[in-house]
């Protein structure tokens, strides 16, 4: 034996029929395998060539897998799963100010948004969402939450200038995102974030300072951004510009931003998100349940923004898939551009993958299957009868592929979805908390 | 014991801790059971009741389970499974041209569509489908294979004025529909029907000969109509008439006829198709993705026209799964209507059902469940992550569910699928055969 022939023992070797890589080629690899070590990615390639150069007593086998990075949600409100159906087909003021808002008002507590953000979590992993962007109340629960199931998310500590059961002042919940970035930042799986509300929700004075904060401690932002056209109308008649510009004006916007929606953005303002590098989440299933419009993605993306999707809350959506974001954003594009080659699939994919991470400010360590990369794998088995026969293996992700046919989520180096199932801990111990939750407040 | 202890045996109890009738008065029973015998219903109710009137010794438990009438897929084209994937994100005239059309010329035979048939049906099967409309060639394999898997369909024999790999001429093709519907006629599952490719491959005279053979034989009539503004241009320059306008003026037009996309029609032609009492098949996930536009349903639906859902093939969706198609058309019309209470849960689940079963001409014998209707049941597990906790029935069908959550299927009385798998046959045989064909044609 000569050091040519010396075989590297490491954690796992995930093999499949098909590796998406989205590395910078775009490679897809026929019979290929990822080899993880630790935490990481320490070598992608022809599933032979893996399997002679490295051992383990976890190969993770491929025939009919599709091997890809994890999805990216880069917008939801996770812990709103457990008003999931609660209030539907209704004008969106109704919506918040009769259901939704009385609803968090009443149940919103530490416990419930711990439990519902585990909901969340798990449906999104078995849907191959491996990281999740979020904003809501009790930011502590949801970290907490996230991180015990062992899934990643950049996690907004939320910011509006009126009382809430969380605070009751803009410098009170600043001071408290202060405090939950102090506790979780450097923490492997969990990015702490800032996250304002909106524009309307948030005075010039208060985003001006929350801008100063993440700068300081070096954190990402999100927020609400043109949603409606009634928030255009608002910030237009506040400040005399429409809201990309006023965010742009107090200087708000750079590519530490990401911004949920841009429904109702104009060519000028997507000129600005563009040369200010925001980034944007599409929200197209929310977007269009609650009647609020539909983003002008192909211009978008032809401008160089690099948009990615997210489900926003499973109350107005009403799941967590990201794979089902795809297939909508890429359909109703097509349909509204009357043209067929608009979001073809593999953009679909790369807005899901690589821009996802990018989003969240994570592009250097997850997004694709690289070497050196932080080890967020899943792998779809296509042995489905919806799923056959297999001409494109983009197309088949994008407009063939459910949630339930994601087999294998792998997060930081660790299984965490295997057959289809949770690996540690028990699903059902968590589905009967919802429907305990649920009966509660369905009780009200 | 006396009379009224009298427990009668039956085939199968089904139970659920919903039972969706889609009776007249649209109840939904908690607790409900369905029992079957034979082909048939024969009776809906309480749990309790139904256990204490019948015995069988096939009870499907119903704790976290949705009953309710089978989904009904009211067009499509199911031997396209076997392109699904092969050419996206074109223009429909290259799609069609330079992919579509070469690849059935090169490969359609009668057991190319035999198999590939076989694997569409088990798709929507799994998917909670129990009844299709079929336009396709060698409509005997399509019937021969939906009859062999136990699936209930109206198949029609397709007819154009152009030689095909199936026919010469109108007359020809005419000749052997009647063929056709004499071989079918009075079968339990299949439904022969005349199906007219549409008003720009058939002549006024073919379609007149059509409709005269259609009356003299009672079958029912499906067209393609109004599905891409050039079909309209088409017309127009031909006839002077828009094509529902067309149609009506031939006298083509009545309730025995089905009309799939109608996405170009303007007002005065939905006042004629709901006069007429004209059936519509609302492919909007298919019309989406070929960007040929979207069909004017909320102004169908006002006009009481009883649009239903149908795929399209699966080489333009790219599934066959009626749930997908509930929760796109009821998403995407909110949005275009600018009013999110536009084809509420409710209307979708009753699209999906009752007013299928209209459209295929059934709604005497299948879409409720009610006694003496035919016994097409499905049965939706819903202690899933993704559909924790339930506050409404019909909101977790039409915006949550997935085609893999559908665990029993009955079409007939027969249980078809069970635990989410096909009772009788092998789905790796099907899934085989398809990876088989798919090699060969993506060989050429």
């Amino acid at each position: 034996m000569n050091f040519g022939d010396f075989v590297q023992a490491i954690d796992y070797i995930i093999r499949g029929d098909y590796v998406i890589t989205m590395n910078e080629k775009l490679d897809v690899i026929r019979n290929g395998a990822v080899a993880v070590k630790g935490e990481k990615i320490i070598d992608v390639g022809g599933s032979d060539a893996i399997l002679k150069k490295y051992s383990s007593a976890n190969v993770i086998e491929g025939k009919d897998r599709i091997v890809m990075p994890g999805l990216i949600n880069t917008h939801t409100h996770a812990a709103m799963v457990y008003f999931r159906g609660l209030a539907d087909d209704m004008p969106l003021k109704d919506w918040l100010e009769k259901h939704i808002w009385p609803a968090e008002n009443r149940w919103l507590s530490p416990e419930f948004v711990f439990d519902a953000t585990k909901l969340a979590c798990l449906e999104m992993l078995r849907g191959g969402v491996t990281a999740y962007n979020d904003m809501y109340f009790f930011g502590e629960s949801v970290a907490a939450s996230t991180k015990e199931i062992g899934m990643r998310a950049v996690i907004g500590a939320g910011i509006v200038d009126f009382p809430t059961k969380t605070g009751n002042s803009a410098d009170e919940y600043i001071k408290n995102a202060e405090g939950f970035i102090n506790d979780w930042k450097g923490d492997d799986l969990i990015t702490p974030c800032i996250a304002p509300h909106s524009a309307y929700a948030c005075s010039s004075e208060t985003l001006k300072k929350i801008k100063e904060t993440a700068e300081r401690l070096d954190v990402p932002l999100s927020i609400h951004l043109a949603e409606t056209e009634w928030e255009v109308g608002e910030i237009i008649s506040k400040y005399a510009k429409r809201p990309v510009e006023h965010l742009d004006a107090i200087g708000f916007l750079d590519k530490n931003v990401l911004a949920a929606h841009c429904v109702w953005v104009d060519d000028s303002e997507i000129e600005i998100l563009a040369r200010k590098n925001v980034g944007v989440s599409h929200c197209i299933e929310s977007n269009l349940k609650l009647a609020s419009g539909i983003a002008p993605v192909p211009k978008m993306l032809s401008s160089g923004i690099k948009v990615s999707f997210g489900t926003d809350g499973a109350a107005s959506n009403n799941d967590l898939s990201v794979l089902s974001e795809m297939s909508t954003a890429a359909k109703v594009h097509k349909a509204l551009a009357g043209n067929p080659t608009v979001i073809d699939a593999k953009t679909a994919v790369i807005m899901a993958t690589k821009w996802g991470a990018d989003a969240l400010g994570l592009g250097g360590t997850v997004g694709s299957l690289e070497k050196g990369k932080l080890a967020d794998i899943i792998a779809i088995n296509f042995k489905k009868p919806h799923l056959a026969p297999m001409y494109d293996v983009y197309s088949h992700i994008v407009y063939s592929a459910m949630a339930s046919d994601v087999e294998t989520v792998m997060v930081n180096g660790r299984l965490i979805i295997n057959g289809g199932r949770l690996v540690a801990g028990s699903e059902d111990d968590i589905i009967n908390k919802a429907v305990e939750w649920g009966r509660k407040i369905a009780a009200c």
